[in-house]
This record gives C-alpha cells, sequence and structure tokens, in this order.
C-alpha cells in the first residue's frame, strides 16, 4: 500500500524481528471482516509497520516545521507505534469478552513492552515513555494515541484499502504534510480543514459499513458465544481439543489479578490459528450448543441480524424457548443461540481530545468551531443501534 | 480512468466523429484550474466518452433489474448524454459573462443538436427529446439530468482523478449497481445510502477545493475582466489579434435574439486555443488594462482573492481610485482591476430534484429523510461566501 | 481489487457457500510468501472469484464476438473455474512433498467435484465435463487451462497486486477485450500482441521475484523439514500434538493408491490453520530437530539460501557433519536442516499449449512466430538455478 | 500521479514561476497522441515537475547512501531537470521538420537557460554547468540525461499513467531506492536488475504503443505537410492568419545561424495554441491542399497509415498522380497528400551510455552482461517499420 517500507535502523529491526512482534503476522486486523469482504486479509503486523512508516513521514514533517526531535526521542515514537498493538489476541475484542476479563489489551502491550524492554537492556525505555505519556515532549504521545493519530491514519486507509469501501478514502500524506507543534500540542494548518472534514467522515463510513457491519458483527457475536461455551465445558472438566496456550484460557478464569508471568507466556503463543483450528474440531462434537454453532460458523452460516428494539423480558423468554425446543436444550443453553447487543458511534469527540487548527495568525481553534461542513451537532452526533443476532434454522 | 472505452454502435461512432464533438477535445473541462492543480488538463471530449460509459453501465444494469430499454431508447439516452455539453464554449461561465448573453449552453446545446440531427437524417429525433425531457420515461432524462445524473457522476471522479483531491472520490460503480426504476423514477436501493451519502459529501468537498478555489476564481475573474476590456476596445472601433471566431463575438453585441445562424457558425469554430492565442498577442497590446492583465494572466501572475465582507461605496471608491493613479487610467478602467462576487453552494436541495432511496417493502424515501449521518439541516445548509478578486501590484 | 462482484446465479452461490469452497478461505494463495511480502494475505477463496469473474467477463466478450455459448456451458464454465483449485491443501507444494505423496491437487479437485455434484443431484455434470477437457467445445476448457487461461489471468494481477511487485502488472481487461475464438480455439486478436507479450514478461517476473524468491524458497523448504521430521517422528510412534486431520496425514503413508474416502475427509478438513498452530507446540517439542525448526521458523529466522553449483556429496558430507556436531544429532538428522534443490522456468513453452494470435486475413499464428520483441529464443529459453537452502546457526 | 508536490526552496520557485517555464503550460507532452488515447492531455509542465520531484528523491537516496552532495549542487540539478525542456516547441519533432532547421531543442534550451540566468544574476550558473556536462561530479548530469535519467523515469510513467497503457507501467520508486554513485557513475545495486529489465521492456512497449502508434504517427506527418504547406504559401507572399509570433516562422527561413534574439523573443511566445487556432482559420482557405488537409486535420480525419516495404519510385509516381487528379493539383502539391518515413528503435544502447549494476562485492557490470531474461541481442535488437501515410479520400 505504501510501497517498500524501509526500516530506519538496528534497533527497530530487532524489535520488528521480536517472537512477540512477528506474532501479529498470525492475527487478522479485521478479525471475521473477511467473512463480508473476503480481501480483508491483512494482519496486525501490516498495519504496524504501515503505522511506522506514517509516523516516520510524520517527524519528518514536524522537523521540517522546525519541531526540536532528537534522534532518541524519533526511535522511541517509532518503536512505541510499531509496539501500540503488541497486546492484542486474536480476534480482540470476542477474546476480551470470553477468555480474558477486565484486562484491556493496551494493559497487555504495555506489560509485553516491559519485558521486552528486560531483553533488550532497557533499549525501549523512552519508547515505554512516550506510550504511557509520560514524557514531556506529550506531542509525541499524540502521534500514537489521539484523535489524529498515526494508528488512526494507517487503519482507516488500510482497511479501506483491503475491503475495498471507496468511502473511507483519507488523504493520509496531505495531513501530513500539514502537521505542526504548538504549545506542546499537535496541530494541523488551516489549509489542511478539508482533509480533517474529510478523515471524520471517512471514520464515520468505516463504522458503519465495516466495523459495525451487520455480518461481521454476527459472526463476531457467534464465535463469543461458541468461546463462551467452550468454556464453560472446559470448566466443567470436559476436555476439548485445543492448543496448550488456548486451553490454558479455557481452562482458568483468568481476569486482571491473575494475569501473572504464566499467562502472559500463554497469551503470546496464542493467535488466530489457534481459534479455527479448534473450532473445526469442536464442529465434531456432541455438545448440541458447541457443535452446531462451530458447525455453521466454519461454513459461513451465520448469525442473522436485525436493528430493532431491544427485546422484552417476555420477547426473550419467548424466543429462548422456541430454541430449547427445536434443539432439545435446556434454556440456559438455548441462550447461547441469541446475542443482543447496543452499539453507539459518535465521528468526533472533542471531550476526550481535540483535533486542534492552527491558523496564519497563530490562535488555534477547535476543528468543531471551525468547520463549514460540519458543525458540532454533526460532530457529536451519537448514532446508536440495537442489534439481535439471533441463529437461523 | 476507466480503460478503454467501446463505442456501442455506428450510430454513436458517428456522433462522435461529428466536427461539433471533436471541438470538444479543445476545450478543458476545468477552466482554468490547472492555473491550480497542473493535472487538471482533461477536455469536455474525455468528460462527455466518460459519461456514455457510465450511462451505458447504468443501462445494463437498470435491464438487469427488469426495466424494460428499447436499444432505440438506449441509443437515445447515449447520443443525448454524448452531446450534453456540446453547446459548452471555452471557459464556458467566462464566456458567459462577456461574449454571449442570456443564451445559456443548454440553449445551445439543443440549437446544435438539432443541426446535427438535420444532417444526420432524424437519427437524433429520440435523443433530443430525451435531452428536453419530452418523452414519456422520464427516467431515462434523470440519467443524463438530475441530482444523480451520469453527468456528475462522471465529472466528480474525472475532476477528483486530475487534480488529485482524495476528497471527492466517489463510489460510481457501487452507487450504478444500487439504481432502479419506480415509478418512473431513478431511485437507489437502499444499501446504496452510504455511498450517496458519500457522494453528496463529495461534491461538497470538490466545489470548495477545486470548482470555487480561491485560485481558480481569481484566474477566471481575471479572464472576464480581460475579455470585457477586450470587447469594449472593439465595439469602439479597435482593431485586436483575434481569429475570426473570437472577432465575431467581441465586435458584436449578441444576446438571444441574435444568436442566428452566423452566430452559431463562428460558435463552433471558438474553442480554448482561440482564446489563449489572443490573449498572448494582447499582452503587447498598448492599452494599460488589456496589456497589463493579459500579460500578468499569461504568466501566472493572478489576482488576490480575499474571502470578506462586501465593499462598502466608499471602500469600492477609495480602492479604485488608487488603482487609478498607479496605473494613470480613469475610474471606470481602475474598475478593470477589481472584481467582486458573492457564491453559494448547497449539497442537496431537494425542490429542485430529489434522491429517491428503494426500501425492500416497495416504499421509497428522500435521502434527507432517511441518513443517518446526513439530515435536512446539513444537506440543504446554504454556504455562502464574498470573494474580492484584485490585482496585486 | 476488481471491485464488488456478482454472483451470476443460485447454481455459482450454492457452489460458494459449499463447505468445501469456504475452506479456500483459510487457505494462503502464496502459502509462505507473506514472510518476504508482508501484504501476500490473499487466499485461495479470493482468487477462486476473481477467476470466476474474469471468466465472466470473456464470456461476455466472446459472446459479443457472435460466439454461441449456451447458458448451461457459461454455468458450467464457471463453476468449473470457481472450483478448480479445490483439491488444494495448504502450503501446496508442501504438502505434496511430504503428507500426500503422488496425488496432484488436480486429482484431488476432481475427486471432489464429484462427490459435490453427488451431494448436488448432478448440477456439477456440465462443469466436470469442462474441467477434465471432456466437452466438445474445447476452447472452454481453454479458458479454466491453457496459456491464457483465467486463471493466470487473475493470479498473476492478484499476488503483483497483494506482493507490490510493479513488474507483475497485466493488462487483463485488454486482453480478454481481445479474445476470440477460431476453430474451437481460443485466439487473440492482432491488436493484443503487445497485452501478450507483457502477459508473459510479467509472468517471468513473477517467477523470479515472487515464486522463486530465495526467501520464500527457503521458508517452503524449512516447512518441508519441519513435516518431514514430524512424521517421522509419528510413524516411529511419537504423539504429537495435531488437530485430528493433521494427525491423519502424519499418522499415515498416504498415496495415491490409499487416498480413499478416509483421506478425503480429512484432508477437507485440513488447512494453514492446522499446520501454524501444531508448529507452535512443536517449537516446544524436546527433539532437537523438530524443536529447533519449528521455534525457528515461528520466529522467522529462515534458513539461507544460496545461489550455486550443486554440492559434491564431499561437500555435502563436511556440511552435515557440521550440523551433527553443533546440534548433537546423527548424520541422518542432520540433513533436516540442509535443503538442496534445482528450480527451472521458462517464459512460454508452445510445445505445451500456444498462444495463438488471430490475423484480420482470418489466419492465426503462434506468438513466438510473429512477436517484433519476443523471439523463440526468448520465450523459449530455460533459466535454472540452483538453491541451496541451510540452516544459520 | 505523485500527489503534492512541494517546491524545495525560492530559487526553484522563481524558476517555476518565470515566463519561459509557465510557457510549458500550453505545450502537450506528447503533441498529437490524443487524437488516440483522448487522456493524453499532460503537458511539459507537468512532465518538468515530475521529473524534479523525482530528481529530489534520487538525490536523498544518493545522500543516504553516503554520497556528498552540497546544497548549492542540489539546487544545481534541480534546475537543471526543470529546465531541460525549457527549449521545446509545440509539436517538438514536427516543428523541427517545418519551421526551425537544424536548431535542436537542446541548443534552445541552453539558450534560454542562459537568458534566464543573466535576468537571475547569475542564480543558474550550476544548473547551466551540469546541464552541459561540464562539471566535475558528473553522476549529477546522468541524473537528468543518461539512460536512467529522471526525465525518462518521469515520461514513461506519466505518459502510461495518462494514456492508460498498462504495459508501460514502471517501478520507478524502486528503482530510486536502488541508486548509488561508484567512480562518479551513476549505477544500480545488484538486487534493482529486475526493476531495470523491466524498465527497459517498458519503454520498448510504449514506443509502438505510444509514441510510434500508426494514428499518431499519421497525424503528425499531417500536421507537418500543413506547416510545409503553410510556408510555401507565406514564403511566396500570400498572407495567412496567424499570431505573429507563427507569422515570423512561417514568414522567414530559420536556421542555425539566424537563430537570433529575435527569433528567440517569437520562439517564447510560441505553443500549441498557435498552431491551433491557426489551423482552423486555415481549414476554410481555398488553397486545395491547405484547406483540405487543415480541414481534415481539425475533424480529425487523419492519413492513413501503413506498415510496409518502402515505395519504388515508380509506385510513388503512380500515387502522386492519382491524387494530382483527384484534387485538381500539380504533382509538387499532390506530394502533401503523402508522407513515407522508416522509424527504428532499440531498447538499450549501451554505445551511448551504460546501466551499470553494482554487485556486493564493490564490482559493477552493464546490465546487458548479467540480466538472465535480457541479453544483448534482444536489447541491441533493432526494430524498423516503413510507415506509408496518405490521405483517404
Amino acid at each position: 500500500m505504501f510501497g517498500f517500507i524501509n526500516i530506519p535502523n538496528d534497533l527497530l529491526f530487532d524489535v520488528i524481528q521480536h517472537p512477540y512482534f512477528q506474532r501479529l503476522q498470525r492475527i487478522k486486523q479485521l478479525g471475521l471482516s473477511a467473512f463480508v469482504y473476503p480481501g480483508a486479509q491483512h494482519t496486525r503486523l501490516q498495519h504496524s509497520l504501515g503505522a511506522m512508516y506514517l509516523t516516520n513521514e510524520a517527524l519528518k514533517q514536524l522537523r521540517q516545521q522546525g519541531c526540536n526531535i532528537t534522534q532518541a526521542e524519533a526511535d522511541g515514537v517509532l518503536t512505541a507505534i510499531l509496539l501500540h498493538d503488541i497486546g492484542h489476541g486474536p480476534f480482540s475484542h470476542v477474546l476480551e469478552e470470553t477468555l480474558v476479563h477486565h484486562v484491556s489489551h493496551e494493559d497487555i502491550s504495555l506489560m509485553l513492552m516491559q519485558r521486552m524492554n528486560d531483553n533488550m537492556n532497557g533499549r525501549l525505555e523512552l519508547a515505554i515513555r512516550i506510550f504511557r505519556d509520560d514524557y514531556p515532549k506529550r506531542f509525541l504521545h499524540q502521534l500514537i494515541s489521539s484523535q489524529l493519530d498515526m494508528d488512526r491514519m494507517d487503519y482507516l486507509q488500510r482497511d479501506c484499502f483491503f475491503t475495498g469501501v471507496a468511502e473511507g478514502k483519507i488523504g493520509s500524506a496531505r495531513i501530513i504534510k500539514m502537521l505542526n507543534v504548538h504549545n506542546d500540542k499537535l496541530v494541523v494548518e488551516a489549509k489542511g480543514i478539508y482533509s480533517i472534514e474529510n478523515f471524520l467522515i471517512a471514520r464515520r463510513f468505516m463504522y458503519w459499513q465495516v466495523y459495525l457491519h451487520k455480518t461481521s458483527v454476527a459472526a463476531e457475536k457467534m464465535l463469543v458465544q461458541i468461546l463462551r461455551r467452550a468454556k464453560e465445558l472446559a470448566l466443567r472438566g470436559e476436555r476439548l481439543f485445543a492448543s496448550p496456550a488456548l486451553a490454558y484460557f479455557l481452562e482458568n478464569r483468568i481476569d486482571e489479578n491473575d494475569f501473572d508471568d504464566t499467562a502472559l507466556q500463554h497469551f503470546v503463543a496464542l493467535d488466530d490459528t489457534d481459534v479455527w483450528s479448534a473450532i473445526k474440531v469442536w464442529s465434531q462434537h456432541d455438545d448440541v450448543v458447541l457443535g452446531t454453532l462451530s458447525r455453521m460458523f466454519i461454513n459461513r452460516q451465520l448469525f442473522k441480524t436485525m436493528v430493532c428494539a431491544p427485546l422484552t423480558a417476555a420477547e426473550r423468554t419467548d424466543l429462548l424457548r422456541k430454541y430449547a425446543a427445536h434443539f432439545g436444550v435446556s434454556m440456559d443453553e438455548a441462550a447461547y443461540f441469541v446475542y443482543e447487543q447496543t452499539v453507539t458511534t459518535r465521528t468526533y469527540d472533542n471531550r476526550d481530545s481535540q483535533i486542534l487548527i492552527l491558523f496564519g495568525d497563530g490562535t488555534t481553534r477547535d476543528i468543531a468551531d471551525v468547520s463549514d461542513i460540519l458543525d458540532n451537532d454533526f460532530l457529536g452526533k451519537h448514532v446508536e443501534k440495537n442489534y439481535l443476532c439471533y441463529l437461523p434454522y
């Protein structure tokens, strides 16, 4: 997508060659979106390299604007962006709902970065400080985490490229050429306003057309139910086919207090392939819930999704009763065939972190205050949808 | 842009080979935008071929949806779209302000189509009826002129491709795949909503970044002043270098009542090259106004543009007085060095013609009523800017 | 890559939804090339859909040329191209060297098509005849298998797109527009000569830059050695972690005579994920050969490759002795750390099947006889290289 | 094509704003190719900016390789590449056959650069030395003129982009990343061999598909005949419509000895628009030759072209006699309706200047000696074709 990407120096080369980083090659960026967009096969490794490339472009631009960035700082921010997703497991959000509780991928990223730092004689110290926003030049942290960070800049472009969704196209090269630093904050020069507006709108399009696409959500929820059921069975003592790493997370309840070295070691051995190869085997399992869901999942017979009002308790009972009768299972088991969720999205939220526009006279203003096209109403508008996912039979 | 474009049959081939059509090869689609975007060299001929290609794709799609379109009707609509811009002169809007009064390019297109029809034994009869919206299947006219016509579909894509403005990118292939006809109206199926939203937003971006770019507007206004001055001198009897076709429009006041055969004959001999080659010669002219403006225009020393409140009468007098003093010209002549204009744009106007969305249950609704992202406020919002263009010295 | 691909009808939809076809979503087209080109994540499912799309374009073109193709024939050829790769296992050539002997993927494709045909009430009959070249209109078979088939047309483009290798770019749309049928043979019209020349040269570039890239070959050979060792251990009775499908092929010697229903059933359960998830577990195995190779493979510490003269017996013994000493293994075991192979490629081979050019006078000639640029010497030239792959330590 | 191009500094900005440079905006890069490829509207100004961009990329690369290039040298080479085509007239080769004799565009470029240098207080001194290959670091000259110069690198890509000829695609970004300097010569590192091979082949494709396309050649030869006839009439004292600049070259025989200041002043006033606007007027001229050729040219009724053996004297007389009879003109006048020419092309000529490949051991070898794919026979092969162009009637 960006052509041939140069690896700037030995430090970054060592980071890229590290087994923790190489694992990202076996984790797809978009999880299950390939059920909808068959081209969406790109990996978290590709995304991390791409984000490093864009960050490097941004650093060049900022230096050209007269911003003082030492070589050590540049290496720090490049390392931090390379590693920002290192704590992602396979099918990230799915996993967080099932195998690992109350441990965010950011937390795990930080733990892994610290272990790598120990192995690498402290060469990641500065990267870690920037990653934690614990470094004086705070704009460096904004390059890796803010409303205009290089993470988003890469994933929007990449996801739009590999899904083929024309509406998500952004002009990252142009946005980067408009970056500057003002009072230690990343800002965009006024002539970049249109590009920023387009970036915010493109992001909204990608939410509805890709990230929250009904079929993707259906597949994701189906996978949640499969893993929950597998874990329930495993905790009951049932032996299921699984790699040792996957088995560990099925057979143990792991939450933030248990996330010790053993957990971490198993975590870094886990990737998409463990999950897929297990589900294929489970599709022959004689537990009706696990067998049925796994078999249908593998063969792309996915949940159906309706956007509708939330079910009332009575409607829900009614629905589960039908599944219980059809499959000859208990009401609790029937609940695995249904999943309900309300999702919300907003284009831009300046309570969180702002996008500042820099004018010729040296003043800065929030994008929401200066956009002809987009105003606060539009940008801040919540869109909320209730998704009901259920097994068709 | 669309690769190799097939010419469907002999009728269309004859239309394309007609001198009136070939003239469009010598008229740039974006007039003076190349002063801003050097790649914007594409011609009205390219645009017309592209619009024919997209119309052909749309016809295939509509037929696949079960819509009955005879071969004669298909040829009619393809011919009509090929010829929809045939009445454009060089630098269209400039010309309409200077050389030709109260005659729109649509009127001229129709006159030229009728003359071609006479030469071609009435083979363009149906095309003309569709062009005039005087044919029962009115959705055919909508393909060539409506809020979703193939004219816009081509020019937005093409202008965005050749200027390199990433924000104007639209997914025309996807929009066309969502087209249908309902109650003799062109409609878009519900799953195409995102593409339509993107199309409307992209159009707004193109307005501000390309069509109304400050430097393009400046160049256009400068050209208006050059031609006005040249015409004033010519009408006074001054001999100016000009091709016979250009001379005709400089030496005669032509409005809707005078637009006779002689005018038409000179009109079809006129293209961008007459204007450029004349201005180069005028740049040596000893009239201060004509010489100065022409010389600066040729060398890309353009008007400056400010977006500001309209000048008061006093401010204007003051400004003109400075030019009069600086150049040693009269106040009337000084007025050629300044141009003021208020421009307005709106994303979508459903008073004019609607974009209808077709739902699974057979109902249709206006895009403004069903869009999550865009609402009537946003879509209908007027943006108005006052441009003051003036010669820097 | 081709945008939104339409599925022409229910038959094709059913084929695509079939579990055998969905399995291709879990098999990468380029196996291990992602070690070199991280973007090369595309799957055999994507390729099969793309080849179907191109075949459909080719059918439209041939019909427009006046070629008589019934709807049943069109469906047959589209089904055949969809299924042409259905018999591929994960890491195809690797597998054929290790787990399955003397059974080509074409043989397996045919077996699987026949089973699908049984399930689908004989609806694939015609597709199978075309696939086997057992149908009178032989040009239909050429669309799916010949020097100009839609298989190559898709994979060259797709592999070049996802690897980013600019030199492999071909103009498939243009080639398809030049197709015709002459004496029941697929031919290309004379004005398509340049596109064909480019296609042949591009293919040669892709061979050396992608398919036979030193690092890809190294990874492939390393995987061969890993699977051979695992099979050796498994056949000795050692229990290795593996999914049931993979275990079956490790624990049994399967060749063409044993490829029965049981083998087939395990075969269709096998994909890339079984191999990856097993190797990750094997990387902790205490067999030095299996553990070392697996660990290094997973972490992208690959064999090195040299292009050099074949090793003499003495050189080979010498080399193995070093590995034996270093790793404390037997000479036989040491042989797993080295792999030697001679690869050959040729741009165009008209002994096999020709590319015929059709001239305006109705005659046809072989591309090698009419190309200005390429002559028989060039096209037929063998390039042969001996690769020595070995574990660095 | 390359996105937003930065102008590195004030010197280059001043060069770009100079009227001589702005004139290139009114001269199409590919002259008459738009008759064949309607998208081929790009100008010499675009090409010059693009070549500057690539040269800047190449300079960055060479510096990264440790090559010492001062800021003044960088500015010099960037200025030289910007101005390398400044001496081109409209329809370059046509002009050289008709209006200007024995004065090459390189000679004129140099004259214009010297005049600009005089106006700009000697700031172009170094650029001129590099342009003339009169500067010690000779590799700088190679960037602007050699078998691998940035001129070709840009025009091949640009011409292929705007014509849409897929076969001309090259990977310039990759080639530039492989550049180095060895013994004051530009060299390409060994892993760039495939890109170079592709570049040489792409160039050959562009020759036959674009630069020597039969219809382009036909249009060009027709324009030659029009201008020759116009000049013949003008020299006889006939008054023809023409801008003063064009009139000067029609009414005077200008060769290398007469190319004085007056000629130069008229030359820089000349561009494509003078020629087109004159021919439109001439299409009404009552000289049969001038009127007929001009009218047909304007309306795209071009010469036909045959590739055939050269005409014998008898055949030629016979042919001219037919034209003389048909049009009622003399034999001399009839000769204007026919044009014969033999064109030759070769992929690579190392007698002229070599492409050197740099190996890891520090040795360099000619590409023709190391290419697997291309050998000397292939690369050096002359292809020669005799084109007969004639007016169809």
